[in-house]
């Protein structure tokens, strides 16, 4: 349907998502009326405003409406994939031989850097389509598998093409500070400052950068050459973010804190006074299980300490060749509830209205007048069957600018 | 593609799951010639003999092909779902609180027994559909919430209607000895005497029943009780499979061993003396990780075991509304490898070869002639990818019985 004159989508539950008294802001027997790609009216049915008692109406059958999914954690863009290794860890090869192989993000690095812009487009769009296929209207796409100018940038053109060729908004994230590269082996300052940074200032010259991300752990950077990106992120006027406290405290969150981050991603060894000054800041947790999943991590995120000083959560797939080749929102969903005991909710919560404010995104994440029409619609009857189910995909349709 | 003149697939990567000196049994630029619904020759193209060379052929562009899919343990036919339950748990509500609530399986009893057959084959449908959709072609459903005559009866018949729907080999099992229903709280024995055996007799007199299967466990049936059932079973020449060693070591697994058992599944608290009697009887191992993830289980199956004594392992969803709410055995089989550290050819063939022989299927499972044209075709080069990718589907299309 298009919605170019507008139209009412009726016989719906619609889990709103706007913070409230009631859960999910559930409205039962709702509508939304839509028109010029935005919600211009959401209530009760029995409350629809005369002025919009003649639009089109579309019946929804009972169904359950959410926000469009966002996934504010990807590394979608990527050359080859990591089967073998995966393979040959669990036929027992050592870490070393792994290695020897060609293993490990090196691998990942090389066959990107392999890749023409157009293998890096063909290559991420199965992995959009099977996000888009559950639902997501937003997806957040991270560089850093270049490690090199070109090929950072590279990878950002090819986030940016994504958005032309699928009904979806593409939110781009300039992680050249993600590992160091072969040739700057045991030279990590050197890479930041010849590499890293030079090549921000071009993508951001290009207009390829709507965020700025870094990997602050043992096996990649300090907290300190951290700062010196985020400096030039904000000189630049560009928000940021951070992998932080992953697999180690490395006081990276205090870092993404004091400069204001939009979010502070993994948090798994984060601590109360990580969590106060992430209120603080305002910055939003994201919880990526798919990789404490996948590594087989055994130290979960503080959630209480999370929801005790009102820091927002959000959930993401952090989809990646290594770590998380994981592609689906309904079920890091149900990994949060199951593997770190978040409701139901907060799961929806995590890949609705907290992953937008994850991406400085404010009209998306929410069925709210105003935001856009960015809708799911689901063949069940309550919110929490998203995140009960198991491989199980129950998207009826997807709106996406208010159209279908 | 319809095979009453044969056909032969060419152009493709075959994982034939048969046992031999190659993993996977992989033939590389191989051939398959299909003809009345049977694969009648396999190998590579280059050796086509001369007597198919003039058939029609299909080119799979490279792609993989494997056996079609089977997953040898679930509850698909059930009424009502259990998403309140999840959610109550995860905000906070206690056991009992759920118990009043009228949780857990008494909640899936009611909802059974209330469920029209129609019912009941309308709501396993798109769990049936979304493994058809991951390239099943053969699915075991098992009774068990019913628990009294008609009910237990309406789940067979259910069961063998879905095999009338949809271009899908059904298996069903009777599993009266499931749980003791309020009814018979406290009278164990009077329900397996009562209601469990004369079911069973009615049932496969109506030819309802495939296998037999119990729940030999603490909150279930001791070891004497199942063998009670198993001792009709076998009167009836009907095929036994239990439910053992799940959440405690109770003796099922060498009672059923004892009784030549197709299966023995969940087996996490098996010994390794199991492990022999098991291999002994030619009993298969059924791996269930989506129950070990959902329920958060910390005792791991011993697949150590299970590799030393030669026991066939095999991969299944478990799909039921309580303790494992899965639909993907793609998602299955990443599981076994990444909770299990089976490698991801044990996983595949635990979801074919290996499958079959726990459902007593001679002719399906493995790409071989005389096999079923039962085959599942990936967008997918190496049959690695498929255990190492998360909620991601690559199914490029399926071929039942021949047929597409
Ligand atoms: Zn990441
Ligand atoms: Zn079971």
């Amino acid at each position: 349907m298009s919605d170019q004159a507008g139209y009412v989508l009726t016989q719906a539950t619609l889990a709103t998502m706007v913070p409230g008294k009631d859960a999910y802001g559930l409205i039962p027997d709702g509508a939304i009326v839509v028109g010029d790609g935005r919600i211009s009216w959401v209530g009760a049915l029995a409350d629809l405003p005369a002025e919009h008692a003649t639009l089109p109406r579309q019946n929804l059958g009972g169904r359950l409406v959410t926000p469009g999914f966002l996934d504010c954690h990807t590394h979608i863009v990527f050359g080859g994939d990591r089967a073998m290794e995966f393979e040959m860890r669990l036929n027992g090869a050592s870490y070393e031989e792994v290695a020897r192989a060609g293993g490990g993000i090196v691998s990942t690095v090389t066959a990107t850097r392999t890749a023409s812009l157009e293998d890096l487009v063909a290559g991420a769009l199965p992995r959009l389509d099977t996000l888009i296929g559950e639902g997501a209207t937003v997806v957040e796409v991270k560089s850093g598998y270049g490690l090199d100018r070109e090929t950072e940038l590279n990878m950002l053109r090819a986030a940016r093409r994504l958005a032309e060729l699928r009904p979806v908004q593409i939110r781009t994230t300039f992680l050249g500070a993600h590992a160091t590269p072969a040739e700057y082996k045991d030279r990590d300052d050197a890479y930041i400052d010849e590499i890293c940074i030079p090549t921000l200032r071009v993508a951001h010259a290009e207009r390829l950068v709507d965020a700025v991300d870094g990997f602050c752990e043992g096996i990649a950077f300090n907290a300190a050459q951290i700062e010196r990106v985020f400096k030039v992120a904000q000189e630049l006027g560009l928000p940021v973010k951070l992998h932080a406290e992953q697999l180690s405290h490395m006081g990276g969150t205090a870092l993404a804190a004091k400069y204001g981050a939009l979010s502070v991603d993994h948090v798994e060894y984060a601590t109360e006074d990580d969590a106060r000054a992430m209120a603080d800041s305002g910055s939003v947790a994201v919880i990526l299980p798919g990789a404490f999943y996948t590594i087989r991590e055994t130290q979960a995120p503080p959630i209480a300490h999370f929801r005790s000083h009102g820091v927002p959560m959000a959930l993401a797939t952090d989809c990646n060749p290594g770590s998380s080749p994981l592609t689906s929102l309904l079920l890091t969903m149900n990994m949060g509830c199951t593997l770190f005991r978040m409701t139901p909710e907060e799961a929806l919560a995590g890949v609705t209205r907290n992953a937008a404010r994850a991406l400085g995104v404010s009209d998306a994440g929410q069925i709210a007048p105003g935001f856009r029409a960015d809708l799911a619609i689901w063949d069940v009857k309550t919110p929490g069957e998203l995140a009960y189910r198991i491989g199980f995909n129950p998207l009826h349709s997807r709106i996406y600018e208010g159209a279908k």
